[in-house]
């Protein structure tokens, strides 16, 4: 392969990492809203927010279905930064109670 | 909202969930086997693996395309464990040589 074979690979693979991106954006943010939603129904049910066997539940999802080649380890690492992420927002909204509003009429 | 209504709509929110998370692992493992696929070729080309400038284009791509609700901060740090994780995983296959008869014939 010379080198300009080379770039112009690399190039194809950087956009499609580019719109892979973008796709994984797409799915974070989603998961993101779907948290939120969670939050308000437990605020509004008065149920705990923080439940470890459902953590347990959603890494067992996860690793069940992998056929890699990410290791069970990336990938819990990964996962692990997700829903800590989500956590955050979800406790940023409860302590700002940006959704007062939505939780008046429980 | 009752507290049987509230649990229903929970166990909802959670299909939900984990519907997105396999298609997150999806993605995840396909940007992976695209990553081993540019160390290859930068292999084979001797080009330098790591490319500071290329993963400030990575941010940037998905910085300007997020429309929340994750914050920026939130995104930096989620994508910063996705790249360290694939880093490792191209390291480790250049460490095992795992890709020699591939990279023969180049």
């Amino acid at each position: 392969m010379t080198r300009e074979e080379a770039l112009h690979t690399l190039e194809e693979y950087r956009v499609s990492i580019d719109a892979l991106d973008l796709r994984l954006l797409e799915l974070l943010n989603e998961r993101t809203r779907v948290v939120e939603e969670i939050g308000r129904v437990k605020r509004a049910a008065k149920l705990p927010i923080y439940e470890p066997r459902r953590e347990e539940q959603v890494f067992e999802n996860i690793m069940s279905h992998n056929g890699g080649p990410l290791t069970p380890d990336a990938l819990k690492r990964i996962f692990e930064r997700v829903i800590d992420e989500m956590r955050t927002i979800q406790r940023i909204r409860m302590e700002t109670g940006i959704e007062a509003s939505q939780d008046g009429d429980s």
